[in-house]
């Protein structure tokens, strides 16, 4: 049963309580980080083996599996499931694809011209989360992107199996994506392995990937003490939608209890311009619930969760515009009207055969989407992700003469002579 | 005097060591950085007076100045450098204005759309220095931007100077970017006021821009504690300079200590094919700073940077990719044979009449660039830094036929029984 509030009832500052999420409660969990990545950084190979001993309850000898093992891994699973793997590989790399594309010339003067070349980030670490539920499809997300920008180094880590191996799914991923060992390592200590080096994993430029609370807190620390930069902030996962009385609630509950079901701490925001439906997906939330395996987990989420009555669409997309939410659903025949007025999200999903898992899997776009208000300023993962945009510029004498002077009066104002200097010393 | 190593010589480690710079002196001051975000987080406006008393030593009452107020300082520049900042204004909006470009649909499988809307970051943060030296320029590289993306509220913050109001150059600026007001707050007080907001000064959701040691830890203390996110970590500038015996010595030397006058901690290094042009440009180097007002800074600087000699140009470039230079100067008449092995670099100047210092004020490419190494991951600022890329996804009947089995296949595998409700209730 999702509270419900009345857009018009609520003052900016009860609105910005209600989409306050993921106040940082990991802060708690920093010591411990700490001291895993410091015995990582200063150990190496042993202290991984150690961890994988203390949180994964496996003993591993070799810290990785090559290619013969993951060929063994990969051919454990059904031809339809290898199909459905491949469908979403083709997805993503089609969409993904269109992301890199070459910029033109810009002479900004006669004889200046500038320009951007991409090159790739040359080594990426990619985190591939493996407890309570393993996620191929992550490992898709990234790594397809990472395939299409030209990373010459693509590390993957990923927590051991109690048997000691990954499953086959991440394995036949591994096989689309020509990537030929995995790491089995998990949580802070695999963040902090990439960070520094180990004697078998090698250090990366950045990391990649959603994870528990402590690989989340690892790399927000490695980012702050290394030169290894992260694809972003991460906290629960999270979707609003907006529904109106063209919406059909036995979907719109589907899509609430879709996110619900990731965890406790997962968001599911209903806004609707109509009462009846809210009170109809209540009822289908309960219907719904009753079936579902995660149903204890999925029911603590949706307690925490809420919903919103407002006046029109209009008014619901501005309350979505404060919340930023991670994924954005559009369940009304009208969602042509409210696009433009979209500001602040990571993946949004339109009308109402449209669910966001068709996202999370297999449409093409990404998964790995910014969450806890940070679509505000972030944008998803996506080849741009993966690659660095460098400028050039090349000066002719023409140039030169165009814009020495103004070079050289900014540079003086600036009190900065030896710049002024490297033009003048040019001219003469 | 540049300390110089034959790059045959040095062993991969030492070549690490070469490389590293800028390893966090900056922990040192992070507890006074902490006061100073906590103070202005609890008291606000009184704290930012109280921090300009202490700090720029002048009492301010009004903590920002208006249009007027601007206009005023703008119209005591002269014309000729009015001009100057009108030209660098429009090459940085050429050049910037071709960043933006829209995105086409990708139709994946039949009915099954997927595409991205770029949209403007509401509210930036610009911090602009102005402690030793006033950088309008840096408002005009992070203010153009800002405005190509269509940024909502351009937040602008500079130290007050003496007289309690700001130079007639960032004055000339503001009035080029049609901004309207600016914020007298500097230092890592600037950055708390807008990562949290006080009465005077809005908080913003992304902060860009350089500064001294306090607002660079300030920025890295603010991103891993609030929802703000910041352009990139910065460092100490640099310059690498790649030059054969082509180059001209006089040159090579004047752009060496362009950056060296930068201050103490920058580091200018030079590459070269030739142990002549290494020699003949430290002649210059000693010619050129027996004349410079900041020569004392420069002197200092150039004894922290070093030469490297190598065989080739090949492996100046690789030498040159393992440091990952802020900025990287090729001053060879072979310049075009080398650009494409380029892969980690801020900006790169190509040929002997392309100093760095065009790029640094007015040719239009940016000069917020990654320093210490940074290069590796980080791009520098572009339109790029002030926009989101949100992805949209529209699944017909027919999509949904297409793509349903394959997300439910998926969903099942990965144990999300409600992942893949979501989808099997739209197909009945």
């Amino acid at each position: 049963m999702l509270k419900t509030y009345h857009y018009n009832n609520l003052s900016r500052e009860e609105i910005d309580e209600l989409v306050i999420r993921n106040t940082d409660p990991n802060d708690a969990i920093l010591e411990t980080v700490i001291s895993i990545v410091e015995e990582v950084k200063t150990n190496g190979d042993p202290s991984l083996r150690n961890f994988a001993a203390k949180f994964d309850q496996v003993e591993i000898d070799q810290l990785y599996l090559d290619e013969s093992d993951i060929d063994l891994l990969a051919a454990t699973i059904s031809r339809d499931q290898q199909r459905a793997l491949e469908i979403a590989f083709q997805n993503i790399h089609k969409f993904h694809s269109t992301q890199l594309r070459k910029e033109r010339v810009v002479e900004t003067m006669p004889g200046v011209k500038c320009w951007r070349e991409v090159r790739p980030i040359e080594k990426v670490g990619l985190y591939i989360p493996g407890g309570s539920a393993v996620l191929p499809s992550t490992l898709l997300m990234l790594g397809v992107p990472a395939r299409i920008a030209g990373c010459r180094e693509i590390v993957v880590c990923s927590p051991p199996q109690k048997s000691g191996k990954i499953n086959g799914f991440v394995a036949y991923c591994l096989k689309l994506l020509q990537i030929k060992r995995i790491y089995l390592v998990g949580g802070a200590q695999a963040v902090a392995a990439m960070a520094y080096g180990t004697e078998s994993i090698p250090k990366v430029d950045k990391i990649f990937g959603p994870g528990n609370q402590f690989v989340t807190k690892a790399k927000s620390f490695i980012q702050g003490k290394t030169n290894v930069s992260i694809d972003m902030p991460a906290g629960p996962s999270e979707v609003l939608v907006i529904a109106d009385k063209s919406a059909n609630p036995a979907f719109v509950a589907a899509d609430l209890l879709a996110q619900a079901e990731h965890g406790v701490d997962s968001q599911a925001v209903l806004v609707s311009t109509d009462i009846d439906l809210i009170q109809a997906v209540n009822d289908e939330l309960a219907k719904q619930l009753a079936v579902l395996p995660r149903a204890e987990l999925a029911q603590k989420a949706i307690e925490n969760s809420y919903a919103i009555l407002t006046e029109d669409l209009r008014e619901a997309i501005q309350f979505s515009n404060v919340y930023a939410p991670e994924h954005l659903i559009l369940e009304t025949d009208n969602w042509q009207t409210i696009t433009s007025l979209i500001l602040n999200a990571g993946s949004v999903f339109l009308g109402h055969l449209t669910p966001e898992s068709a996202g999370d899997y297999a449409s093409g776009t990404n998964h790995t989407l910014p969450t806890s208000g940070y679509a505000r300023s972030y944008s998803g993962v996506s080849v741009d992700s993966f690659v660095k945009k460098i400028t050039f510029q090349h000066i002719s004498a023409e140039g030169l003469e165009q814009i020495g002077s103004t070079v050289e009066i900014l540079a003086e104002l600036e009190g900065l002579h030896a710049h002024k200097n490297a033009v003048s010393i040019r001219k003469t």
